[in-house]
């Protein structure tokens, strides 16, 4: 293991040799962890390359339209072989998952790449690149400095990647590089159009569903400064949740104007409560609140995991931010 | 009157020696219109010139946190004298208002800037190109011709006016030069994601009541391809609804996968109902739906006025619209 940063073009060069090539995100997958996983899985196949895409927890059904994604694999794998391992977008080598953990394991030569800059550079090959919006961006990169094939369907998966962890463009780590990639992605040929359609403007009934109970049962505490909802098993049964169909609801809540918090409790098959916390004031660190119940994170958005019943457990962490939120002024 | 096209240098040329010079957009101006109006202003204001920024219908709330925008003039206008006057993003003279057309009149040129394919060029100079997604972005380009400065208070405007107009660069409109541009903006130190935060991640806690009213009322037919709402004035009144509130809304029934259209009924001061319509299937023209109760538009979004009560409205439009979308499939 190193912590030396290894450049694009030595990683470039580590690839081209390689004939058996596995690459792997982190687990419950997001837009950018399966975009830059297929994205450089379809230009390695291009130059004929045998890729194996592994996604411990398989693809999301809201990204599921993407090109190629019926050729990820999911545990248990089979037996294959690999000459080089990648993990792409994923800050500890464990949240790859176990079964993938060790099918990455196979290969004598592990590639690690991320813009989380708290990964601690676990591969034998380490670019880490916290300034970078996504995984995917630093991938088109790779490309680039290899000289490696961007079709069309390459263009798909890191367009997507790109544009979901920056909200469209819109987040602060989008810099100038990411708006020229975009702009050179269109000028060859990609229909962004299409891919923001699918990406942002459908979605299920199931998602109304969800939102109108959000809507109706959502509690306010501190003049409106903390917005929460309680998520109950109850209600996803009832809507017959699927995985994605909450993404983004915590953020309905958080953009209010008189919102300085929002917090989601979500009811697990385990009976734990999942706690989503966000601040969207610096001076509210939420993974200190969460980091009371065992949980952490980020100082604007952070989780945690508490025993139920949701009731009580709501009562306990909102109790706890209240305090937090009242310092404030 | 010419409907010859003039470049963006020549019509730099025809500004560079103007003293007095006055810029208005359409009646209800979005953020294009107001964010053409003002990056050009603020360019030529930093150039020692006198700029007239003329709205007819004044500020939209949600975008006066914009620089300068105290500066913009609405009827009656002073008597103020202009050199040279332009319209920006303004398909008809008469769409920039009663008051500012009159005042427009006050030149000897007037400059017509538009992205509409309709615009007929009702300038004495006229650049009008249906391929640009935002006429913000065709005011970037007539600075960039020119060599007028583009100051950080004229890129946030031009931001504004290019992301809004293409869904913070979602819409099919958006080209390889839309993110060329933002890209060198962001180069040249703008800081999109405050403006992104401001545009699109803000709102009034009356904007979640609206919400909420509408997806606990809104109306299914068809099989659920058509969802639609009654936004009444009781509504309004206990809401205390502002301009700008409802903004995207129909965007959310149109989200729904099973929906083919949507349409939004709103109970107007008048008595009257202003009908709002989407369509998402090319084969289904709402426009003609909307004919036939004296109303028009685009293919895919049209409206229409109609004589109230908003229920019988309703059931006369959506019995007709349902007539249409039978006829599909």
């Amino acid at each position: 293991m190193s912590t030396i940063q290894t450049s694009l073009s030595e990683i470039a060069d580590a690839l081209r040799p390689a004939q058996r090539i596995a690459i792997a995100a982190h687990v419950r997958p997001d837009g950018d962890a399966l975009g830059s996983v297929m994205g450089l899985a379809l230009s390695l196949r291009a130059m004929g390359k045998t890729v194996y895409a592994l996604l411990e927890d398989g693809v999301p059904l809201n990204l599921a339209f993407l090109p190629e994604t019926v050729t990820i694999l999911t545990p248990p794998y089979a037996d294959f072989e690999v000459d080089v391992a990648l993990a792409l977008d994923t800050a500890t080598h464990e949240r790859v998952g176990e079964h993938t953990k060790a099918a990455l394991a196979r290969a004598p030569l592990l590639i690690d790449i991320d813009h989380h800059p708290t990964n601690p550079g676990y591969g034998h090959l380490n670019h880490v690149d916290g300034t970078q919006p996504a995984v995917g961006q630093i991938i088109y990169e790779l490309l680039k400095a290899g000289g490696f094939p961007i079709t069309d369907a390459v263009m798909q998966h890191l367009y997507t990647a790109i544009s979901t962890d920056t909200g469209s463009f819109q987040y602060s780590s989008t810099n100038a590089r990411t708006h020229h990639i975009a702009g050179e992605m269109l000028a060859a040929g990609l229909d962004s159009s299409r891919l923001a359609q699918l990406l942002y403007q459908t979605y299920p009934a199931r998602r109304l569903q969800l939102l109108r109970a959000m809507l109706n049962e959502m509690d306010f505490r501190a003049e409106g400064r903390i917005a929460s909802w309680q998520f109950t098993r109850a209600l996803m049964d009832e809507v017959q949740v699927q995985p994605g169909d909450t993404e983004g609801m915590i953020d309905t809540l958080r953009m209010i104007d008189s919102v300085v918090t929002a917090v989601i409790f979500e009811e697990m098959a385990d009976g734990k409560i999942r706690v989503s916390a966000r601040s969207k004031d610096q001076r509210l660190d939420v993974s200190a609140v969460c980091g009371q119940f065992g949980g952490g994170g980020h100082r604007l958005a952070s989780g945690a995991r508490m025993k139920g019943p949701i009731q009580e457990a709501a009562e306990t962490f909102l109790t706890a931010l209240e305090h937090e939120v009242r310092r404030l002024a």
